[in-house]
């Protein structure tokens, strides 16, 4: 179940990157479960992964094959082909070969991606299969199906897509993501692949990426657990005029934007979060520092008995208060902090608001969407971290994958 | 339901300490809830408190009061005093005062202790009735009738003695404590209240708590929030031969089996952890800082994937590996790690075990208490962390509570 309702957005082709699934059979019969991706000569790509130790293979190739101005995008969903050691990484580099010897470039030019289940090995033999039926499905026009393609548990496919104008030129921005929990069972979770017209130098390209993933995908909570195969993707396909750089106004316009897409991509995956009812906007105010609204923001976003409270529908500040409290803020005065949900006072000075009424609370608390904004009184710092509820769902959800 | 079978040991009466309760009615009618400890003229007793920013106002009255040689801990259940502001700090002393009155000492030398509801005001008319019959009760031999007032949602007492020799003497250390969640609810979790006969100077007698505390109470996870309320308090009564100080074979002894005894408390704690079926041991081995064993140590223990992998009994290697991966320790080659469930080997060289099969991890996991060793082959030191499982009944305990 997911919250809200989900309406997959027209996405705008952009020119020169085609996508094509396949039905691999990986984990599935009868599912487009192989993805690529095709890079024009010369387009500029930049790539975010994950930070954990415990990383895929897909992800140490990609992370190398990166810097080789690629040429395509190999992705698929139902195996990770993590936690298997020298073998993965011969397999990862296989498929990549594969593609490469029927595509004609070099080998070292596919970037692979990998998600589903953990410590099983790659079935490199339904590769060869699918990759040919996907490259003859090539398409500017295969987004959704993309989107659809590289869905593990989640319920939705998810898109977006941002038109503006970047120095007097229409430009698009398209995207697509796959989430689920942050990290799934054995899956290893999420994914995200965006492209854009615009023309963008390598260095502003991994800037403004880097900026936008850490104000959105890095800016929510379903769990708190990170996966081993987390990547984000961006293109950019833009040529002939003098490339933006990291300076320019069209570097803080582009920026915005792409913002935008990566907003909606992430806010798509905590709606669709394993077991999810609630979507929980946290926000923290009057913060002394960025990070210190971030500690206490990501702090409520993933307290457990936060979440419970949720789910039950429970205007239970006393938690949400215990979590701040907890959050590791020096010489911290918790008597000076207020909090609402939505637009009713529930803490006042660090304890309840005098005008607050328990059925005000509960009015608030049954909707699906919800605001929980914190006020520190410390200073002029802000932030807003995205969460969902913890249901009987997600415990199902997480024990029964393997029964 | 609790994991294991739970008997509440004798409990060795301390000379001079004497324990009495009583029903206030300050949640329930008919229960007891409320508690008295006498300390003898001239103990020494110290305590560790809850971190949490956001803590009650019996935390900050009994952090203050620790200084004057305190004569009486005033403990009830029920009510937490935690999110009531002024009000709250005037109503805990005020049933301060109340005791002082009858008992005949200063209203400082009183340390009250709340757990309970949060946001509640105190019903201080409840403490005016009780204390009068709970010092009627005073008897040394109270000391499981103190476990049971203390319980919250925990569904059984807990209770720890250790008998020992100290410099030759008889020495006995009993103590007792309450738990549940880490934090319930809006209930502010755990007390532990710990005597002695044995001799102990002031700075010795707190240094040895809090080495004991570091490593029993704060290596405990059952859903990773802590409590506005937590505090441990130990009480030495011995008097006559020099005290112990610091440096003295006695402190180590004396620490070693203090010790034991908080390990006891701590591990019943979680045993009986909200909706807790299974006891999880993790042990990290040959780490390079006692630091980074407790990062890996702490990461694994308050996953939610691992958690609810366990409440399956899914033997799911891939869940442990990818928390151990995202623990954050530096230079960190995770093909180097090892991991064992009791005597199985599942992780070797950072990828399943050639030798693992998954009924020999089936077998492991159906138990109901579980050894998980990883060894990270970059040093010497060592750490364990006890956890449970995250249930079904964990969500439906912390939804339901007010509903």
């Amino acid at each position: 179940m997911a919250v809200g309702e989900f309406v997959f957005p027209e996405l705008e082709p952009i020119v020169g990157i085609r996508l094509g699934t396949a039905s691999a059979g990986i984990k599935q019969q009868e599912r487009e479960d192989l993805l690529l991706v095709e890079l024009p000569q010369g387009a500029a790509c930049s790539a975010v992964f994950t930070r954990n130790a415990f990383c895929a293979a897909p992800v140490t190739l990609a992370r190398q094959n990166i810097k080789n101005r690629p040429r395509w995008l190999l992705v698929n969903s139902g195996n990770a082909n993590a936690g298997t050691g020298h073998q993965g990484m011969a397999d990862a580099l296989e498929t990549c070969r594969t593609l490469a010897n029927l595509a004609g470039c070099a080998e070292t030019q596919v970037l692979p991606f990998s998600t589903g289940v953990i410590g099983e090995r790659l079935p490199t033999d339904n590769f060869k299969n699918a990759i040919p039926l996907a490259l003859a499905a090539l398409s500017e026009n295969g987004w959704h199906r993309a989107a659809k393609s590289i869905m593990t548990t989640d319920t939705q496919p998810k898109g977006a897509c941002k038109r503006f104008h970047l120095g007097g030129r229409p430009t698009v921005i398209s995207g697509i993501a796959k989430g689920a929990g942050m990290i799934h069972p054995n899956m290893a979770t999420m994914l995200s692949f965006i492209a854009t017209d615009a023309h963008i130098d390598q260095p502003a390209l991994d800037k403004c990426l880097a900026l936008a993933v850490e104000r959105s995908f890095n800016r929510i909570s379903v769990d708190g657990d990170t996966s081993t195969n987390d990547a984000c993707v961006l293109i950019a396909t833009g040529s002939g005029s003098t490339p933006i750089v990291e300076k320019d106004t069209e570097f803080f316009a582009f920026t915005a934007a792409l913002q935008e897409v990566c907003d909606t991509l992430a806010e798509s995956i905590v709606r669709d979060g394993e077991g999810a009812t609630k979507l929980i906007h946290v926000v923290v105010e009057d913060a002394d520092s960025e990070q210190e609204a971030l500690d206490v923001a990501k702090t409520v976003a993933g307290s457990s008995l936060v979440k419970t409270a949720f789910y039950a529908s429970d205007p239970n500040w006393g938690r949400i208060l215990a979590a701040v409290g907890r959050a590791g803020l020096e010489h911290f005065d918790i008597g000076r902090v207020a909090i609402w949900l939505d637009d009713v006072q529930i803490v006042c000075n660090g304890g309840v608001a005098p005008e607050y009424t328990e059925s005000a609370g509960q009015t608030v608390m049954s909707r699906e969407e919800i605001k929980v904004r914190i006020v520190l009184a410390r200073g002029r710092c802000s932030c807003r971290v995205l969460s969902c509820d913890l249901s009987y769902d997600y415990v199902r959800i997480n024990s029964d994958y393997r029964t």
